[in-house]
């Protein structure tokens, strides 16, 4: 009964990773593949730009008919033709000859440069009047290949433009697009049942007896689980066993994952632990973390189970040390929060053996402070920019010490 | 005709600040706000704690009772009652009494302690076998106040908890929870209307014909405008003014604000800032920055409308520099990108007066590598991670210069 042997935190990440589960893939319209993953490597099915491209507006020329051009000696060209966006010309630029192009224009044949059309000036002051052929002062010279992009220059047709494993910001939706492809193979968001117990709990807005508590698991919990880029569903269990283990079986059934909070405290009829206990394998239940120690896993139908606490900080800290990780690596993320080093102004006691997540406030240079009280204190993950951490090697830290740090920020998908 | 005088960016922001728009507010599910704005401050309706807790499973007793006790001197004391959790007991506890709690539990009158559950010994191994009263060994002292969370020593009823402005994440929104509140009052989210002009556009999937050229903003910046918290629909509209005049006059009698793509280089003939003057006010064309000059900013019908170029990098700087703290501002988002210093090892030349955003890759000390090539190339933006600052006071940067950087990262909502 004298339960007080917790497992390392570095066995518990062992545990957790042998059984770890990575999802399938599914094409999705690209369009919708914000913050997704892809399953697939992606090569350019055109060059880019997919032909010699005018950078500017202007005219196309040949450059040497522009040389020694200036305002005080013009040289005059006899423009043959106009390209509109999305047009392009047949004509073949001979010596003393110019087409009008808008930036992005095919540059046309016998060309080799783009003089803007800052630089020149046409018969009418409104070009659109102007019939063809009509004829351009210019004032400027140009060299070959100025202002042309080249065919193929960014992209060449085939080659790989992406990996396997982004994750996809604007500017790589932009890319495959360019590419040519609207569709695009992604692993599946993780679909997540979130189970909640507790006979003690009540809703915001609900009265507050005697010995109750407002459900906040269910918005954080939820919330975060959300911002893994995983699904959730969310029910609430009372604590009694034969329900527990009723929700807990058809979740899994139905579900990728299964988080539960409440019931894990290390004691005698905790009824989640139980629960799995009776219809699946416990693999742990109690790590050696704080806070968060009565933390659970176990794997139900194939399914894994996570049983985090009831007390809303030690339950975003175990999220935070065990779960988010998971569901990152079921859409194949990898997740390396950046780890920082800072100088800490406050001792703290901790325990060897035991690693210590203390909700601190962090500024560029030292830790400023530690809250690192009551596992109930939601406010205390308010105040709070970071966790500093003190591994199992360490018996607490003292002022002066470099500790190291991360930010709550740093272990977000759009970070 | 020589167009080349542009504004200098700071005057672009003020003109833009002028016309700064921010919206209302809105009553929302809290179950739906995360990374919401809130638009009140939040105070809390009850206690914090709302009453003294028990923080562990175990008993509540007169810690005086417990005083001296050990393994080798163990005590005995007489439990009269169990609380499970979400209930609570009327008993007093007397001198030699204790009375089981569960972690939560009110703690019940006369305890002023409560012992953890594993530091005794109760007469049946299975505890809900133990038939009230029951006798129980202690092993382990506590000290008054141990392991009890006092009503409101985490919040007060009527302290003010969190401020109007505060963005919502996880544990702001489980604090509100807390708090008692199921709605909330927030910004309202910005609707966006994204008008994309071309001739020469097409889909991705669709047969590339010379000079055309896939739509890609149409993915870039609608991604862009949704990682702001914005809501956005997309129009597409050919390069004709009569075309743009009506969509874009549309745009502003249903949407808070209008972005174009296309349609914008410093020439005669743009239509889209023609069609924006013909039916409102262009407030400024051209910005001295790169990449991104040719941009514009106006007003129809009292809705502010940026346009922006065709070119992929372009309009997605111009956004990043002009567009993405409007929207911040319209959901009373303060936008404050983290500024790092880091040195240079390369060399990039800029003009006088004009402000460059260079795409940069930059480590934790120094900035490896410029991609300042191309206006079109958006895979520039895939390689780089940030950018690198060049002000109007300055003509570029040497080997060894310390410059001021932006990671893309740090732009974000949920940063």
């Amino acid at each position: 009964m004298f339960l007080t042997e917790f497992i390392p935190l570095s066995k518990a990440k062992e545990i957790i990773e042998k059984n770890q589960i990575i999802l399938d893939t599914e094409k999705i319209d690209l369009m919708d593949s914000s913050l997704r993953v892809l399953a697939e490597d992606i090569y350019s099915l055109h060059d880019s730009p997919p032909f010699d491209k005018s950078a500017m507006d202007g005219y196309a020329v040949k450059a040497e008919d522009t040389f020694t051009a200036t305002t005080n000696n013009v040289k005059n060209l006899k423009v043959i033709d106009k390209i509109g966006a999305g047009d392009y010309s047949d004509e073949t630029i001979k010596n003393g000859e110019a087409i009008k192009v808008a930036t992005g224009s095919p540059v046309p044949n016998g060309a080799d440069a783009v003089l803007m059309e800052e630089y020149t000036i046409s018969d009418e002051e409104d070009d659109e009047l102007n019939k063809l052929p009509y004829n351009i002062e210019i004032h400027r010279a140009v060299t070959p290949t100025e202002n042309v992009a080249f065919q193929g220059e960014d992209i060449k047709k085939g080659e790989k433009i992406l990996n396997k494993k982004t994750i996809l910001r604007p500017q790589e939706i932009g890319l495959i697009a360019s590419a040519g492809f609207p569709k695009i193979e992604t692993y599946k968001k993780p679909k997540v049942k979130l189970i909640i117990t507790g006979n003690e709990l009540i809703e915001p807005g609900e009265e507050l007896k005697k010995a109750q508590v407002i459900n906040s698991n269910k918005y954080t919990i939820s919330t975060m689980i959300k911002s893994t880029g995983a699904n959730v569903d969310i029910e609430y269990g009372h604590d009694d066993i034969e329900e527990v283990k009723e929700a807990i079986k058809t979740a899994t059934k139905e579900y990728d994952i299964v988080l539960t909070t409440g019931g894990t405290a290390i004691s005698k009829g905790d009824v989640v632990v139980d629960a799995v206990e009776a219809i699946g394998k416990v693999m742990f239940h109690g790590v050696a973390i704080r806070p968060g120690k009565p933390v659970g896993f176990g794997i139900v139908n194939e399914t894994p189970v996570f049983m985090l606490s009831g007390y809303p900080v030690a339950a975003m800290a175990q999220f935070d040390i065990l779960v988010r990780e998971y569901l990152f690596k079921m859409q194949n993320i990898d997740f390396n929060p950046r780890k920082h080093k800072r100088i800490t102004n406050i001792k703290i006691a901790s325990k060897l053996g035991r690693t210590d997540y203390v909700r601190a406030f962090t500024n560029e240079k030292q830790v400023e402070y530690a809250l690192n009280k009551g596992s109930g204190i939601i406010n205390s993950m308010v105040k709070a920019n970071s966790y500093l951490i003190i591994d199992e090697n360490h018996e607490g830290i003292n002022e002066g010490d470099e500790v190291e740090i991360i930010y709550f920020e740093s272990m977000n998908l759009n970070k």
